[in-house]
């Protein structure tokens, strides 16, 4: 009872400073009661033993200077979903917790940051790969053969670990093998929480200089598809970054992290960061002006992202691929220039974007070329019906899903090697190939070998 | 007959020291002699004029913090086949010297760490080479063009650079350029030492904080065929490690470095260290259940590799590709989780290495497939003669040997890109590449083109 | 009146304080004017709030520690081509600027510097591409489509951002966007400058130590032709670099950067700075034996670069493939021996040569048998006029300009994972595929497909 009274003290306690937190306009007060509890005690004592790292790291972290502990965002209302006792310190009390902690506890105390994290392209992780059929069935009838006991290693090994996943739970309230554990973005909890805060402040650290680095977004944002740290380290944001990253200053405050901290710019930087006058946010979305993963790319102009209102709802939806600023795409890239003048000249950053925009429309036309001779060739029936045994369909892929990313990326972000040679160099060979059996297929009226 | 004394002395003075400092369960008096003699300090003085490198690393080195100086490792007897003295400084004398350092030196002070090392998948990575057909054909026929004076490049400067090689010397003592220099692990000295510390703890400092850094793995521990630095950099644990790594402490003593000294494991960390309960160990194959670099994937049931012991009986042989942990696989998987519990809860470790298991054996059921295939078409004769002009052959080669090493390791180290797109996505179209070469072969009877 | 004549006391300060500098052989006064003028002030006042992180960079340079501002190497000449007021605290008076600085300006104070980058390779780089009709087609015919509006993009996001590229000004004296923005070594600005300081020594900080690091080369020398970072990673120079080169001394004055502030090299130390008895050169060719990216490798016995006095003489041509040193190849190799020698001994350095070179050599029969193929196909009209079509061709590109160059500088820089898998390995399969081809074509007088 008296653990029962503390436990809700103690999450009133952190509502009410999450209160004046989210309110900035006016004057605050701060006040933080900064003693653990007894319950919040014996959990960190003894965790100190049994997972050290993760004391380890809360040590050190704001949280714990500020007084937030273990079982602040670990305990759940007896009726979530999540609640368990399988911890051995708690069994038979009133408390109850959750090995997963999902967005839905961290909003108590940064609403804002979750917030634009949901009208962000990086909240539909997880609900899109649910949601597409060509996915699924890539990851569980291609690469896992439909083997009854192992189809689910290549989402549980690969996909997931970036995009997230859909987390269920066993009968012990324990998540199962297939969903978890993953440090994915887009993480959907049992309790209806989406969105993942530890893939970039990873924890128990949960910090802002970790997040800040290009380290934070360089495990998921890389390889084939979207080499987005190779292509931070081809550019001369990277060049100076690793020459001299290890120096600059990074816990400033938000909105207060400006040039001189340091010298170029981090992934953080540009996409989510106060600078000048731009506001921090962590809708990573909001200052884009294209959509660059699409087979053909188109400008953002969706507004917000709508897959965590659409699960809300009960549905499952790949969102709103073309979210981004809700004031339009010309707004966006508005912002993002913003950015680049604090250390740009104007005529630098419009030229820069100039070029970096017709690579963009180059690749569509490659793409819209491409696509015309599938479309042509399914229509004809001239396909494999095992699409991953097609020649064509496997260039096509490769086309727009790898090099054609890389490409539109590459030159974006100022990384001729990725506009160039891993970019439109293999895009224009790889139209070449497909138009020699396009055109193979359409004369014989049948499908080559 | 002074300088003679000096050496004998100096060499029994470290023997003493080692055998304290290998008997850990007593109360121990580490006297060290930190005087440099007369020979020792003028192998120095001479050299920091000659190869100021070599000493300036000696300096920062704890070799030379407590008077272990050049010739201490230099110095062999004279009738060991490495003696010479090309060194101006000693001609005439009674001491001898060798340019080369063999492991039965290290182990004069180092004996636990030698031996571990030696009963390590490590301790085989020349002598496999020398001993397997399909490599020396790969390296000298195929590659080389059986070129008379050319031939032994793509070895001297690809495969014995990381794998070591059976150093052979030359006429002046001096070893020959086709087998050394290199930085290979494995390397077999002419005294019939083998392996080579300096791999990981590179000379002339020789440190405990570099072999501890994933660095000193990187530079073999790479590529298309074990991309495990790629891998790290991939998973969460190289994330943390890539945005603060820096500020850690490495430099803990042996079995005393733990969370907290770091926030996220380095390869030594699983691999090597002592942490928790579990104890220090240079054999880097102790706590791994499964071969993941064969062509199909087998447990490590095998005891101790035994590469360096067929050696010292005359035979150059593979090893045990099935050495691991003495005690089997699952006493191996048992000691790696043990690692991982320290950060992460049971359940966590306990999903993660069940989908990981599963990828490896999801890869099985690929490579199991096409062998079946390649061992047909071979027994029916529709392989060519040549066969890295064979398309069936170089799909089946890249399957297991490239992508499905990337699958399997990319799975058991928490990297998505390597299990999936650069794993298992190529390998699902590899074997239907295959299928179809196998079927109109079988169909036609021959091999096409 | 008064700021024309501050901006020619300051121009003739700078010239006399660089006079100064270059004389090295008298003892020296180095009379610093260390205070701004007013124009000076002015400039670093408002660009503190346009662009800070111009400032904030210029402040811990040294430029801005001897009082070296904006306006001494941005102002120009009023009949300048590059002469403009677009900045509103200029318009009316006598001070012009241009946002382009070109070496022409550096080399006011670092003349020595501009001399020996003007004879190396690296001023070559933007008028080689314009000299190379294959070059261009390949840019804009076969990747940009010939499209009247996107033609440009794949030079101008890729290959100009590492090679540079002849900047043309539009009506309003700013540079085209079609030839900057750009970080390219081999920029020709208007004024008939060539180089750009700034790929390396990044604006506006300009510093010593970042050329120093492997950073400032990484940017550019990466990717599939020439792999230069990932070599210097893969060998044990790099091994050692990452797991400690944070702890390094970078700033130690021209020609007294030695071992002791590093344990490892960097690609500056070998290549450019002064070691031993070696002087610092800013002529990056100097130490090179070969050329080992041409289609066939070549020592370099022809001098000194002459791109740039062609281009003076009003030529624009691709300059000399085989500049290196003026006195020839074994000079060359000389020179870079003498840095191997701080930290390895003479038969390591030898031994290591003996084989690299044998590698390069081993190359050359590949590429030798390559052409001989393709010479003949062309000559009997059996490829494609489409050459990116034709498989032969793109063998036999890659062949060359990629795998054959990793296999030769893996060899030659220490790195077996580019000397063997990325390198040879792959040359090997390039040729039998080639030959396949090639004999196809010559028995049926056609070409397939």
């Amino acid at each position: 009872m008296l653990k029962r009274m503390l436990f809700i003290f103690l999450s009133f306690g952190v509502i009410a400073f999450a209160a004046n937190v989210g309110d900035l306009t006016n004057v605050k007060t701060l006040k933080v009661d900064r003693g653990l509890t007894e319950a919040g005690k014996s959990c960190v004592e003894c965790h100190a033993k049994l997972t050290p790292g993760h004391v380890n790291d809360w040590k050190e972290s704001r949280h714990g200077h500020v007084g937030v502990s273990c079982i602040d965002c670990h305990s759940v209302k007896k009726d979530s979903p999540m609640a368990a006792q399988n911890c051995e310190g708690i069994k038979g009390t009133e408390i109850f917790v959750s090995s997963l902690v999902s967005p839905k506890t961290c909003e108590r105390c940064h609403p804002n940051e979750v917030k634009e994290f949901q009208q962000s392209g990086h909240a539909r992780a997880a609900l899109q790969i649910q949601a597409k059929e060509g996915m699924i069935s890539l990851m569980e009838y291609f690469e896992g053969r439909n083997h009854p006991d192992l189809k689910h290693s290549p989402e549980a090994t690969g996909c997931m670990q970036c995009h997230g996943s859909i987390i269920k739970l066993g009968k012990d309230k324990r998540p199962t093998a297939e969903t978890w554990p993953n440090y994915g973005i887009g993480n959907v909890y049992p309790d209806g929480g989406v969105g993942n805060c530890k893939s970039c402040h990873s924890g128990h650290k949960f910090s802002i200089e970790e997040a800040r680095k290009p380290a934070a977004c360089a495990s998921c944002h890389l390889g084939p598809d979207h080499p987005d740290i190779e292509i931070y380290n081809n550019s001369m944001h990277g060049h100076i970054f690793n020459s001299e990253g290890s120096t600059w200053k990074y816990d400033s405050a938000p909105d207060a992290w400006e040039p001189g901290d340091y010298r170029a710019p981090t992934c953080a930087t540009c996409h989510m960061s106060g600078i000048g006058n731009l506001k921090t946010t962590h809708n990573v979305s909001k200052r884009l002006k294209w959509n660059v993963w699409m087979p053909i790319s188109k400008t953002r102009e969706g507004g917000y992202e709508t897959a965590v209102k659409d699960f809300e709802n009960g549905k499952i939806t790949k969102g709103n691929a073309l979210a981004g600023n809700p004031d339009g795409s010309a707004v966006a890239r508005t912002e993002m220039e913003q950015v680049c003048v604090s250390c740009h000249t104007t005529t630098h950053t419009k030229n820069f974007f100039n070029m970096a925009d017709k690579h963009v429309e180059l690749y569509n036309t490659y793409a819209t070329d491409a696509k015309k001779m599938i479309d042509e060739l399914t229509k004809k029936g001239l396909m494999h019906k095992d699409k991953w045994s097609d020649k064509a369909f496997k260039i096509w892929y490769h086309l727009w899903h790898h090099e054609g990313r890389r490409m539109r990326q590459g030159a974006l972000m100022g990384a001729p090697d990725y506009a160039h040679w891993h970019g439109v160099f293999e895009v224009q060979q790889d139209i070449r190939e497909l138009k020699i059996i396009y055109e193979k297929r359409i004369k014989s009226g049948k499908i080559e070998e």
